[in-house]
């Protein structure tokens, strides 16, 4: 199978490209820069969203849904705001096509122009606000606790499956508060969730920590985020919880009346992920023979595959056999298909779910039957066993847990062996050039060393871990006084 | 409560924006024709995808995503098609803004205008089946079975809140089949699923029929839809299922090999139902208190009141065993809050959640302490009873399936009832005008009367039921020869 996915040692780039068409994630679109999320990377998304919005409703959020279309004048009423979104996006200027009268096609009616251009949303602070203005009078109306499962659109000129793309699926949930410390808890509470969900169900090692005034979301007062580690070494940013202040409140004029009858403006945060999680899941733990997905959130986590010979009593007993333990595995609530598609082979199915990424496959040949046993691969290590039919079901769950623990130890190890400290400029670049990963380093907090760290190296700054260790050192590019490393990195 | 709505009687369309509004299912929005879908309008949407995902999935669907934007020239692909769609929709032809040179806000960049228009997809037949070109070679290809949950955007003049918005929710089913017959199949299961779903869970009995030809989908050779009537004796289509033949196919050439090595067009069927059932859901049920939801739906099945006194004693009483009510119920899967907030009375906590149509409320006084016992009242008849506190979570669980299925019971009465015959004009005008409902008629087979009487009545046919009776009759308007009655009705 190998040899239809370019290696990751080869072409990492190429190999991911490869694995999500090939694996069945996603394909290209007739529209630039759109993809098409095929069923396999659909159920992915799925399972993340379901175990999502659990987290999210326990936490006592509910959702809604704001419209697609802001606006134009809505995304300059925030200064920083516009200038760090309105720039790429799509933009309806009309809402009628009519008959080519000098053709057979159709045309844009140019008597149907819109007064006001609308902004296909990229994220929708804005809208939502504006709505908020209406919902909040007093601090009886708060907190508002909403979330909204929707596609935005960011005009994006080089585009990757899933990690950039002008159109993408995501989560935005928008709060409204009556102090700030009730707004910056729960800016944290949801970089919580945001993390325990990539650690615990996508076994994916995330660091919590704070933006540089540089990455900060535009608009936002702090930009928390979680960041993980790519197979290649370059960091990927998996998700952001964003403390808005009360800029939004301004720009909306939102404001309420306290217990004390006295105004003001309300407190906001808003916080996001989105399907490139899906992308960060396949580089994080997949391999040069197709996928690898956490039992947690694989779309089918077990298949029984027959390797029927030509006797047919030895036939109906795989058979027999095989129907006996999907029933018994769908009873534990395991996912499991018995593929007993007689068109294709043995040797290509495994192929095929291997690539595909199913956690565990269980072989049942006639010897097996004989032996009252089953040949049982896990995809994560590649490792075969034979395991008895005799309590077959707990020890595949208690596998299913093993991969689970056992992606997220293998992901997390690498990662630690991936954060190396650099304490002048040469070592800085060569970690960066040769090992790559997070360097943490010394930084003397400007912009304009940011910048030019950035420009001199492609690295940025990943974030500044939260309860970091204050340490005293220079500045690894001007040498001037810092009080703590911070994390730098080459990032998707 | 009541005056908080205008009546039904009064004037039914402001009843039914009233309840909307106050019943906290939407907002209107800054942006025209787009609506706010409010918590609780959306946690019924919910409630209804999740049901639905659930019936596409056993009958072997699967979930994909698509482009929300398609390319203009697709449009024009499928004749019938662009006809019947391509006029009201919202273009994009710029991909972005830049600062105003003369003011402070922001313009449309000129510099930036997209070769190609793309529409927002008022639906993906076109763009979809583009894509099924590349996935679709051998019969082993097939079929596809693939839904998309997605919004989409219809530049509707008039709109109103859920029945008819720019923007909405929708689900849209798109398969691709080897043979004319398995399509024909697909299509009858779909607009099974749907009358399954709208009696079962919605409470809501639907005609089941085919469309004439004047009201088929753009494309379609077939369009199956199920009927519902509302409260003022209008109907309203909740759901349609399309064959559409080999049209798609051959716009976008999309052909296979069969078993034989014969080289032909894919057959196709796509199938909807949107937030629209969220309206028809309202109109259906509820009444001049508010909202009456259907059990299986509602966001919440069950409430409890506490009744507090002065006594401290009692009240802890009553906090003790409304916990432990609230907990057997939940332990049955019944969705159910307790709301002891001490900040509103129970009367306006009653009204609240009259309006919200909360199928079943639990009461807790002191007095009920004393007597081992409950006041209940079910929001379908506004009944009001004692329930002995032994056994009460069987009994409210049995008391939800006797309200859903009492809705049911009440609308199938008032629907069997205004399903009348017209055998003259006369008549066939005064039942419209006068009871509403479906007007059973003769009628000749041309679009030329179905148009003169929409025209001179405002009715149009909804459909011909299957399974229709074949009686010899004449038509209402003409005179004509005529093999069966077909169903007319004023229609949202």
């Amino acid at each position: 199978m190998s040899e239809i996915l370019t290696s990751r040692e080869q072409d990492y780039a190429q190999w991911y490209n490869d694995l999500v068409l090939k694996g069945g994630l996603a394909d290209y679109s007739a529209v630039r820069g759109c993809m098409v999320i095929k069923p396999h990377g659909y159920a992915l998304w799925e399972n993340m969203q379901a175990q999502l919005d659990k987290m999210f409703k326990e936490t006592g959020h509910q959702n809604a849904y704001f419209p697609l279309f802001i606006p134009k004048g809505y995304l300059s009423k925030e200064a920083a705001h516009v200038d760090g979104f309105a720039k790429e996006c799509a933009v309806v200027t009309h809402y009628r096509l009519k008959n080519d009268p000098n053709g057979s096609g159709v045309i844009v009616d140019p008597d149907a122009k819109l007064e006001e251009e609308l902004i296909v949303r990229p994220t929708s602070e804005t809208i939502i606000w504006s709505t908020y203005k209406n919902w909040v009078q007093s601090y009886r109306d708060l907190p508002l606790l909403i979330n909204q499962w929707a596609n935005v659109v960011r005009w994006e000129m080089r585009t990757r499956l899933f990690l950039r793309t002008a159109e993408f699926l995501w989560q935005e949930g928008h709060t409204a508060h009556a102090t700030k410390d009730e707004a910056v808890a729960e800016t944290r509470q949801m970089l919580d969730v945001y993390a325990k969900f990539a650690e615990e169900y996508m076994a994916l090692p995330v660091i919590r920590g704070v933006k540089t005034a540089n990455e900060r979301f535009a608009g936002a007062e702090d930009t928390y985020c979680i960041e993980a580690l790519m197979q290649d070494g370059k960091a990927l940013q998996a998700g952001t919880s964003h403390f808005l202040g009360q800029n939004f409140a301004k720009a909306f004029d939102v404001t309420f009346t306290d217990k004390d009858n006295k105004i003001d403006h309300v407190w906001a945060t808003s916080w996001g992920v989105s399907t490139r999680l899906v992308g960060a899941l396949v580089m994080a733990h997949s391999d040069d023979d197709g996928l690898v997905l956490p039992p947690k959130l694989a779309p089918l986590q077990v298949v029984i595959v027959p390797i029927y010979n030509k006797d047919a009593a030895a036939r109906e007993k795989i058979d027999n056999t095989a129907t006996v333990i999907k029933k018994e595995l769908e009873a534990k609530g395991i996912r499991v298909k018995y593929d007993n598609d007689d068109n294709t082979r043995p040797g290509w199915k495994f192929a095929e779910y291997e690539l595909r990424g199913i956690p565990v496959r269980i072989a049942l040949g006639a010897r097996d039957m004989e032996n009252k046993q089953a040949e049982v691969a896990r995809r994560d290590t590649k490792e075969k066993k034979a395991y008895s039919l005799d309590g077959l079901t707990e020890n595949i769950a208690q596998l299913l847990e093993d991969i689970q623990n056992n992606m997220f130890a293998k992901a997390l190890d690498y990662r630690n062996e991936h954060i190396t400290k650099a304490d002048n400029w040469d070592d800085f670049v060569k970690i960066l050039d040769e090992k790559g990963g997070f360097v943490a380093a010394h930084w003397d907090g400007t912009g304009e060393t940011e910048d030019k760290i950035k420009e001199m190296t492609k690295a940025t700054i990943r974030c500044i871990p939260l309860d970091n260790e204050q340490e005293e050192g220079k500045c690894i590019l001007t040498g001037n006084p810092s009080g703590q490393r911070v994390l730098f990195a080459r990032a998707y």
